[in-house]
């Protein structure tokens, strides 16, 4: 049995790294690791344990924010808002977690959970159900193999409350969707309860890992005064898209999305040439100014300060802003026939096909 | 202790009579008083018991549609989503459901709670919420007496189910119409759960009896070749507001609900006038040609077809149709500073000072 017991300290790299694999979305890793850093402080250090190590009776439920980032920046959460969602899901279900699970990295959902392990003393399972972020509730793993969002609780800093039971992982996004823009753009939630059985078949495995060596790659390339961008790459077998300011950037807060699009004037080896990022909380869709496409969902598009290396969420996103962007292969199961139909460019309304970001820079 | 017996026959004037006082919401008798026969038809007739003599300590929950009642007439409910919904709110609690009220006069939500007690063999309580229809689930008297609306159960016709539990009830309208437009505009409700004591203070007694008698009048005022108008007027000391055909309406289905505003021509001894009604599911306002008030909210504005004597629902209204309009004053609980705030003028966006119907038409 392995575990690894994670403290303060260590929630500075995996805010950072979950920030870098939430391609732009997620949350902001400052917020997020302050409240995970906090409740590390007051009730001691978290357990991550290996997916494997877990009983296959256990229950083991995911905690997230739920909403557009963008509103987060403004409604931070009280900080019991999660452990009040997963305490109305226990009751509900009449049966106490074993463990808890992070749904997707990111800046915010990759360090809220590690907040309500400290708080519960519960450990954190080493996984998630994207690899990367993705905004919309029905888009992970666990879909692709059956495990139900429902029953999901839904929690707002004004103490209001909400269990779902759908027909559906779709049907639970469009309601827990339409509540949380009722509850002011974000909340939190517990969701996908699921056997330990379940979660070793649906969930992704070692991607916490994986995001606490990202963090610290970033961590120690920028102390070698190093972009971490060509370590990266090169780790994820990645490709790097271009190295642009923006100049334009649409955005607005709708039906509970931080939706835009951001244009860029490239610099360095990309000078002369302009690029666009379309986005919905997570970078969707990157293409040059003649419209060629250089990566597109579900593979990641992840985007790095230019100079000072740390990753760059879409609502950081401002004039003048120098970013470097990556892509990266998603995880081989987003890119089969049905990973493709939960978040492949048709979902999101493009016409282009999914082409893997190795084939299109070869 | 009073009971009465309420066979499949009794609801034809029930669905009148709700119809009636449902000032143009409510839902449409016809669809209502079918399910409502097709139940007690095959589970035998409803009991119908007096407030008082419903034990203290008893659960008492009202059933309800919830949404745009044109939504309910594409819409069928497949008949079993309230007693699900109420099955849910029993299994939340933890306890089985002693009596159920209706929570509002209407053509539906006088009839839907007769299914559900035929269904269930549970008594249903002589009283509702409202002594009309009003468009919010706040909008009750039940609000004024301190009564909570959650835990709510909302459930459609495809099996997704929502339980809320809410800092207000204001919030649980905002939360419930948000998940009811997800859910195609119309969905069925158990909430409101309270003991009997509660009840007898906050329920306004008895106005399933008064339905009834309603209905029983515009029946045999029917059968007498008689226009119930007159003496419906003078039962609730109302007034005449006018007599019209619709010229002009505007409506859509928006936010949950039936919104819109229809112009009259006046006809007989209105010949030569012109007449306005706004309605948000029910009939809100009513003025003249020149802007003048002829009724407000919460005064009951109900509509009869001026030919056939019938009541008329705001779905109904259609070019052509001409239809008598009588003001009816309020429940005096609607006319205090604390129901004011909950459904006067100003809530809904008038300018206009509430004034008594009686005051508008000495």
């Amino acid at each position: 049995m392995s575990s690894v017991l994670i403290n303060a300290e260590d929630m500075d790299a995996i805010a950072l790294g979950g920030a870098f694999l939430g391609t732009g979305g997620g949350g902001d890793p400052y917020i997020g690791k302050l409240m995970a850093q906090q409740a590390i402080r007051e009730h001691g250090p978290v357990t991550v344990i290996s997916p494997m190590d877990v009983a296959d009776d256990a229950l083991c439920v995911p905690v997230a924010m739920m909403g557009a980032p963008t509103v987060m920046l403004e409604k931070l959460p009280r900080g019991d808002e999660a452990l009040e969602a997963l305490r109305q899901l226990e009751r509900f279900l009449g049966k106490k977690a074993d463990a808890l699970i992070c749904i997707e990295a990111g800046g915010l959902n990759s360090t809220i959970p590690f907040a309500v392990a400290a708080a519960t003393g519960l450990p954190l399972i080493d996984g998630d159900g994207m690899g990367r972020a993705f905004p919309e509730l029905q888009m992970v793993s666990l879909t692709m193999h059956g495990i139900k969002a429902t029953p999901l609780v839904l929690a707002d800093e004004k103490g209001n409350t909400s269990i779902l039971n759908t027909v559906s992982n779709l049907w639970t996004e469009r309601l827990a969707r339409a509540q949380t823009v009722q509850m002011g753009g974000a909340a939190l939630i517990a969701s996908y309860p699921m056997t330990g059985a379940q979660m070793k078949v649906g969930l992704l495995h070692d991607t916490l890992s994986l995001i606490k060596g990202v963090g610290e790659t970033i961590k120690s390339e920028r102390d070698a005064k190093r972009h971490p961008g060509d370590v990266l790459t090169r780790r994820f077998d990645g490709r790097k898209l271009f190295t642009g300011r923006v100049t334009d950037i649409e955005r607005a807060t709708t039906g509970g999305f931080a939706r835009g699009k951001a244009i860029f004037k490239g610099v360095d080896a990309y000078a002369g040439r302009t690029f666009s990022i379309d986005f919905q909380n997570e970078f969707l869709v990157a293409k040059d100014g003649e419209g060629r496409l250089l990566a597109t969902t579900p593979d990641l598009i992840c985007a790095l300060d230019a100079d000072g290396g740390l990753p760059v969420t879409t609502e950081q996103l401002r004039f003048g802003l120098a970013v470097s962007f990556i892509g990266l292969p998603a995880n081989p199961q987003w890119r089969t026939p049905a990973g493709l139909d939960l978040v492949g460019p048709k979902y999101f309304g493009y016409d282009h096909p999914f082409t893997p970001v190795e084939a299109l820079h070869p």
